[in-house]
């Protein structure tokens, strides 16, 4: 069998065919345009390269209840083009093969449960920092999800003793995790990007407590095994021994974790985590015909 | 066959038989002392009233991670001589018959989603607001667990414009949801107890933010179908209205969730739902035998 990926970001999408050892065998990136011309490099893409199933991992807010009249469908989403457009449906009228529709961050966490970062792990965060902050949750072996999919990248949190005047940037919360913590609020903050700041800048120390304030909350909540950071803002190595130790200040001894620098570490497959997750769903797709 | 349930509190034990039907045929109620003497009345209860397993809903922290070498232990309580008690191997020793383990919120959220204000729902938040603050959490059909059970009463928020000065209770947090909006709370910041304070009182806006702010939180990360309120404090049913705008405002048009009537709602068993979801995963554990 072969597997086909499609990680369908806001700027990028990346197209792979892997097969049955998990090695990628084929990969194409193509810029995100109008639903109706990015699809047609789609279907190009997997009229050369023949798969089985595919697994899509898609930017969000997504329909993903197969009990909804609109499963399937992109949501509200500002992206020109994208908002109510049904994804899948156009998927399954050019190719009737069995699909497995998910987030982007699901994606990603399945690859790095089954062969990355957290390999035999049931219970998982992964939580990605970058323009935005998504959460992808597994649960029982399971993707977590209910009426929707997860969004935890938009909780309140209270904002550090230093950082009180801050506004946030978040368009419907200002001072959510993701208004507080993603990439764009350290520009809006500190008035240059965030690669541009020195790690001795005080900037990671707030964004360290944000971080860990956040993972304080999905544990008391979840009560995960692992939880696993990627994004660009994490490319800042630093700041994972900094939230530990917030974390631990922070949960002050309630709720028993396992041992920190196993319980929150980095992504293990870099930017491989996306497809080989869409291809582990497309197998599971797959056999569950 | 016939059904325990042990619905284990800090104040009290509430100890039930419940037939195939789900009526409650036999029920005591009993104080919480030292565990030998508390269990010996227990002991006592179900010599007189045989059944073929049991449910227990225990009041926390406890383990219930079977990979744990403490499985089936009270864990770090203040209450006197209950901390690192062996409650399920006590149960073992004198009956091997099978037992579910678990939390005192999980078992009424079991009940509530069987046989009251959740019936037919997968995805459930049960949220009970009393002394403490306390969450049963179902997903997909299953209690949730991980590493261990949700706290999601300890998570932190961040406070509202008019009560910024309050430092909350919570021994651990100070200002967590539970410090800041669980009963003792009230009494804390007004300085009467919460039953006597007035339906117009400005304190219910104040507690119906947070409440609110938490189930946000809850509904950004976990995506449940409904989430059902009980305890002491929701007593005040001019709440559920005031929580479910805070709701609105709060959420931002964010993220879809069904209508609000339905998605918020009170609890429909009152007191039996405890002892009824004993019963429920009574039945559960002779069945996995
Ligand atoms: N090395 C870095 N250190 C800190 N922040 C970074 C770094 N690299 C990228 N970022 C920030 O991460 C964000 C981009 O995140 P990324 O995960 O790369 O992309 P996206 O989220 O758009 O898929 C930008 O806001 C950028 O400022
Ligand atoms: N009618 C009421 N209105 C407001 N608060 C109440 C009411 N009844 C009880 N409470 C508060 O709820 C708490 C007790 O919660 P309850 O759920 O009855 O017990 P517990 O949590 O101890 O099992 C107390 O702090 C009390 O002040
Ligand atoms: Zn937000
Ligand atoms: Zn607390």
């Amino acid at each position: 069998m072969r597997y086909g990926a499609i990680e369908a970001g806001g700027t990028k999408f990346v197209l792979a065919v892997i097969d049955e050892d998990m090695q990628i065998v084929a990969r194409e990136r193509i810029d995100t345009r109008l639903p109706a011309e990015t699809l047609a490099d789609v279907f190009t893409f997997f009229d050369a390269n023949q798969v089985d199933a595919i697994g899509i991992g898609a930017f969000g807010p997504i329909d993903i209840n197969k009990k909804s009249a609109t499963y399937g469908f992109v949501k509200a989403t500002p992206k020109p083009g994208w908002r109510d457009f049904d994804f899948l449906g156009a998927m399954k009228a050019w190719r009737d093969i069995p699909y497995f529709w998910t987030t982007d961050v699901n994606v990603a966490a399945v690859g790095e449960q089954q062969l990355g970062a957290a390999k035999g792990i049931n219970n998982l965060v992964y939580l990605t920092i970058g323009t935005g902050i998504g959460a992808g949750i597994i649960q029982n072996g399971q993707l977590l999800s209910g009426f929707g999919h997860p969004e935890a990248g938009h909780i309140s949190l209270h904002q550090h003793p230093d950082d009180t005047e801050f506004k946030g940037v978040c368009p419907y919360h200002g001072t959510c995790f993701e208004g507080l913590a993603a990439g764009p609020s350290l520009q809006a903050r500190y008035g240059v990007p965030a690669v541009e700041l020195g790690q001795e800048h005080a900037a990671w120390q707030v964004e360290a407590y944000y971080i860990a304030q956040a993972l304080v909350n999905y544990s008391l909540i979840l009560s995960p095994e692992r939880i696993v950071l990627g994004g660009g803002v994490m490319h800042q190595q630093m700041l994972f021994p900094m939230i530990r130790e917030s974390f631990v200040a922070q949960m002050a001894d309630y709720a028993q974790v396992p041992n920190l620098d196993e319980y929150i570490q980095p992504i293990a497959l870099a930017d491989d985590a996306g497809v080989l997750g869409c291809a582990l769903l497309a197998k599971y797709a797959l056999e569950q015909q």
